[in-house]
């Protein structure tokens, strides 16, 4: 069986824009972390969830999730330049740490070669009082089914 | 009497930074219109307005502003390179356009010379009903003071 | 015949992204100049072109293209609100304005609706000399194709 | 003797601005790295180097810095949710970590209170091989006298 293919919310692609550079000529260092967000709002959307029940926002104040996900902690290491019109792979592992929270490590690979690597820890709270609580069914299941 | 000191919420200035170059050397244009905004919002509170009471949060939704202010246009003309580094002079000039809308004109120069220019237009809305509606008592009262 | 498929360069989606909005809950203006020039970058390689022939970069001095496209003009009108997860319908219209000049026209639509619009013009210089000179033979072919 | 005073170069301040929060109404997460970036920058302005000096711009190919300062490695913690008018407190704590590297833990208050940190790690690498080489004596001078 082909896990590219039975996973394919986890194999994601990009390609490196003008103004995601710097004058350096290669990607400038924070745009990985924008790459590594937008990398996971789309596996939740190729998984088959809602961006409305996931992401708050005042237009959808009648409707809001009741959790929200901040992100507590984020790291990345940077191997090679990446520089304008370079193809991106883009590999997530996303992995649950307790009841209320998840991280997402995202590789990323150009030409099968590991150019740069991101993680993101994110926490559940209750979108009312701010207080931690546990993951929301949603998001436990793209977990689950990540990690298989 | 020197105006420049005598409406000093419109003469800002601010410096370029690595970030906001691509790799052909110079500011990425659509940066420009993030410095018009940050402008804006550093005018209203050196005049003296409170930021909570005129940008909307979910954080702050018991007491919302009433007015929401989105842009319905924009524009910018870019003149010189600017590059890493380049001290900008910033010069705002706010105007009234109908009971409902105002625009900023925002200036940008360096040693003297006129290197950009942007111009952002808002509609005053209910924040509930999305309806056109008359601008704040606070825009307002800075609009006046501004174009005296 | 099929002009949808015929200029499938022109014809780009995107879905809008968390990180894309402001805590007013819809997209922050100016990340629709991304969009554009994001779109614009899209139809250059769609259409065959090569972006290290059309982009500089430190990192390819040696090979540097004699030709550099700094914007000069631009703006938008924002007609409704977006929100994250919301697809993106995009069209380019591009049109030479002047032997060395151009401009993109990209409309936005959401559910077939024109929700916005951007226009970015370009001029074409010397990119050592920095003085205006012709469009090259890459940019002449996609804007030839493209107004057919 | 009043250390914020005798190093002023590590002591900086900014506020929250409305473009850098999401629509949960809180800054967005990498934006903090912005934040670091240009705390950096003005901290090297501050103590008296030349923005030239430091990074490369294909405006300046006939004076380019000999030595360029990539990001290796970075991270931030998020403790509390800032938001749009928030008045940020900057601490820079920079220390040399070899003969070619760097790395400035930054962190962020408000109201007395940590909300966030941040830690960015540069490579020092000859500008034209690309090869790992020594620090330049400005950035070694500025890491001195910050640590001293």
């Amino acid at each position: 069986m082909d896990t590219l293919h039975s996973k394919n919310w986890l194999h994601l692609s990009r390609i490196v824009r003008f103004g995601e550079t710097d004058s350096a000529g290669v990607i400038h260092f924070y745009q990985l972390f924008r790459w590594c967000h937008e990398s996971w709002e789309e596996s939740l959307a190729k998984y088959g969830l809602n961006a409305s029940d996931i992401f708050p926002s005042l237009l959808n104040k009648d409707n809001e999730p009741l959790i929200a996900l901040p992100i507590v902690h984020c790291k990345a290491d940077f191997l090679k330049p990446l520089k304008t019109g370079d193809h991106i792979q883009i590999e997530l592992s996303p992995i649950k740490i307790a009841v209320g929270s998840f991280q997402v490590e995202t590789k990323f690979k150009c030409d099968n070669e590991t150019v740069a690597q991101g993680l993101v820890r994110h926490q559940a709270i209750n979108s009312q009082t701010r207080l931690s609580c546990e993951l929301s069914t949603e998001i436990n299941s793209w977990l689950e089914a990540s990690s298989l």
